[in-house]
């Protein structure tokens, strides 16, 4: 009897559309909670860079041995993606040797709406 | 003789129109830095709840007394818009006892735009 699993593949994190703009109400503390931790993700210079990397790279998607161009190491580099990943602004697919990065338009979208909505405060 | 001076005004912080969206190509170092900087301070929950209740308040400004609701002490709100201000995000004026903070348009404006440009990467 065979000992092999069928391990459930990652799907790419549910793409959360948060939060209503800035400026139409004062945001929940549950809100808050899940908004800043997309901006912190982005919060790192290291961390945008790769970011912009990924999104500007052909396809709209990159893997580690795409992007080695920010002065850092590999696995720092692939440290911080994961960390893009967890914060639901990156997906992620294996391809052979490789994990492919891929930026999720849907949570960025939001968080630009996010944003663009204040500008209307003033 | 008075020992009055004049404290020169706070002007507001310049906006700086920062960066390229992040899917047009890969951001520089110096282009990080700045927006890595703005992002990171609503990269926090509390900041983020307070920078929406300065954005959403009546004319798009506040004072530290029209927000109390947060859950967290008026020093910590201070220190928090603080933050903000150093970012970039907040400009402030100060009206008799009490010191307004007001969203700054235009660096916000800029953030969305680097977003919202990344709807186009996939």
């Amino acid at each position: 009897m065979s000992h092999t699993e069928v391990l459930p593949l990652l799907e790419p994190q549910a793409a959360v559309p948060c939060c209503p703009p800035l400026n139409e109400r004062p945001m929940s503390a549950g809100e808050a909670e899940i908004a800043a931790k997309m901006f912190k993700a982005l919060g790192d210079p290291v961390r945008l860079r790769l970011f912009s990397a990924v999104a500007s790279h052909e396809g709209g998607e990159a893997c580690v041995c795409d992007i080695s161009d920010v002065g850092v190491s590999q696995p720092t580099v692939s440290h911080h993606l994961k960390k893009l990943k967890d914060a639901g602004l990156l997906s992620s697919e294996r391809r052979g040797t490789w994990v492919y990065y891929r930026v999720e338009p849907a949570v960025l979208a939001a968080m630009g709406a996010l944003l663009a909505g204040t500008e209307k405060a003033t």
